[in-house]
């Protein structure tokens, strides 16, 4: 298959979103949006990297890819609207691999109704996907890292560690021990094939402020970055922390280390005025995904904003790169 | 330098566009157009496929990739307004090495008024550096490849086949033999820091339809595609296609395969009805590049749409991956 067969061959026949004028099949695309903003994003994950064949099927490979960049939107209060892949291709990974890795993403695009635009197909060492997100948020109502208030409440949709619990059992043997098959798989899913929150993030229109981040790098990562932008302090409470019911069956070190720096989750993390917590509630009724509250905002407690971790009757201060310093 | 460090070292302080709303700190960048339509494409370039350290310094790989990508917009007729980078960096790659190819893509990015908006940096095993491209185009002046038209005129700018030869000159001892000091830098240079048509493509805004396409991959492949997609034929004629004049010095071999099949000159290829003929020597004009009249569209000459290449009294088909027929 030559460099433009690919992309020319995994070309949509039919466009989901109207406002898209000229997809694949020119020098570039084209679309409309008068009414609102545009927001857009660009992730590599490269094979050895941020994932392995080990642990993933090319299915969700292209699946998970597609996945994080949707998530990016959703930390903007957006909605996704289309997308342009980019591969670097090895020897080794053959036309099957490749179509799957489409379908993965085509799967995942079709449920948030996304349209593929571009991309470029080209030879190389290693495998390598770049994909670049497009989408839209209303004016003004953008949800910036910068937005977090004194007093506001800190909140977590989803459970956290998911996805690091799953990646433990498929790359370790002794990993999950009497571990029901039924959960066993839930965390393998919620590694291969997590689900951004879009839904969930546009159901907050109502809010008039809210900051939010995606979990991509590990909550205590992203909390650092809402505080670092909003020049504020995040007090995060571990015992609110969500976790899914099994996730106590991994010892206490896992646990705490997957649920606070494990990444890849792709829930969401904000912050919100407190007369505002019924806003969050009915958006997570309405997406159908758990919320919990998990901390609070206060004045950045050493000058500059930071993360202080609340476990027991010990705090904990966490810099963005996940070292800990204990108080 | 940690993943997120090399995007941050060299966020721009200031905005280019005004319709920029939030550039590179955030989940996505987020801007606003609401007068135009956008365009977008996306181009991945990977050491050994597109590039060496033989013939480009990273300052050049770094302008080269972006040039390409700005002329995928100047070939929709449209403004380049913004870029995102995702670069794979192998070890072996200084912080230096990349500075310098960000310095030579904000040279470029300078020149062109456009600001850097977002990106990403990993590590693999070998460089690929991939970009997005966003831009603007006024509605309903899209330049479409399906725009060329039966009894168009077909039209070049610059000159053809530069880039093949300056990089011949980079590759072969013996390239070249006699050129002139001056002739050699200008093809060079050529071939390391192109020069996209925004300019001249905005300039034939007066037009009410031209086929734009950029000669990326030679003008035969070019050419083809807007055959193949406007149905029609393109006559080219090989005494009218635009060459440097110290473009004889190479053998006629040579000359032959590089202006009609050697990539990366980055001129536009376009058809135009022979009335607007006077708009498009006035863009050349205000854009201070020539242009040449090379060729005529027909209908398509057996059925479906292809390229006729005169050359003298003899006439060839040529197929859209650049091989020849003879007739």
């Amino acid at each position: 298959m030559d460099e433009f067969s690919f992309i020319r061959s995994i070309a949509p026949k039919v466009h989901r979103q109207s406002g898209l004028i000229k997809g694949i099949g020119d020098d570039t695309a084209v679309f409309r949006q008068p009414y609102q903003d545009i927001v857009t994003a660009v992730d590599t994950f490269v094979e050895g990297v941020h994932f392995t064949r080990k642990t993933m099927a090319p299915y969700h490979v292209g699946y998970r890819v597609l996945a994080a960049n949707i998530s990016d939107i959703a930390a903007m209060g957006g909605t996704p609207a289309f997308y342009m892949i980019s591969i670097v291709i090895p020897e080794g990974w053959s036309e099957e691999d490749l179509a799957s890795i489409y379908k993965g993403m085509d799967d995942l695009a079709s449920l948030y109704h996304i349209d593929l635009i571009g991309g470029d197909t080209v030879s190389g060492k290693e495998l390598s996907i770049s994909v670049t997100i497009i989408g839209y948020v209303e004016q003004n109502k953008v949800r910036y890292r910068s937005h977090a208030r004194e007093k506001d409440i800190v909140f977590a949709t989803g459970t956290l560690g998911d996805a690091s619990a799953g990646l433990d059992l498929l790359t370790n043997a002794d990993s999950g021990r009497g571990l029901p098959e039924e959960a066993r798989n839930y965390f393998i899913h919620r590694h291969r094939m997590p689900s951004p929150r879009v839904s969930f993030a546009k159901a907050l229109h109502a809010a008039e402020r809210v900051a939010l981040n995606d979990i991509s790098d590990g909550i205590a990562n992203e909390a650092a970055e809402i505080a670092e932008a909003s020049n504020v302090s995040l007090h995060l409470y571990d015992e609110q922390i969500p976790v899914h019911q099994s996730f106590k069956r991994f010892n206490r070190e896992q646990q705490r280390k997957w649920k606070l720096f494990g990444g890849e989750d792709f829930e969401l993390l904000g912050t919100i005025p407190e007369r505002d917590w019924p806003i969050v509630l009915s958006a997570a009724n309405k997406a159908m995904i758990p919320v919990a509250k998990i901390g609070v905002v206060t004045t950045p407690s050493s000058g500059a904003g930071n993360v202080v971790l609340h476990e027991g009757n010990r705090h904990t201060i966490l810099d963005k790169a996940g070292y800990t310093h204990l108080k």
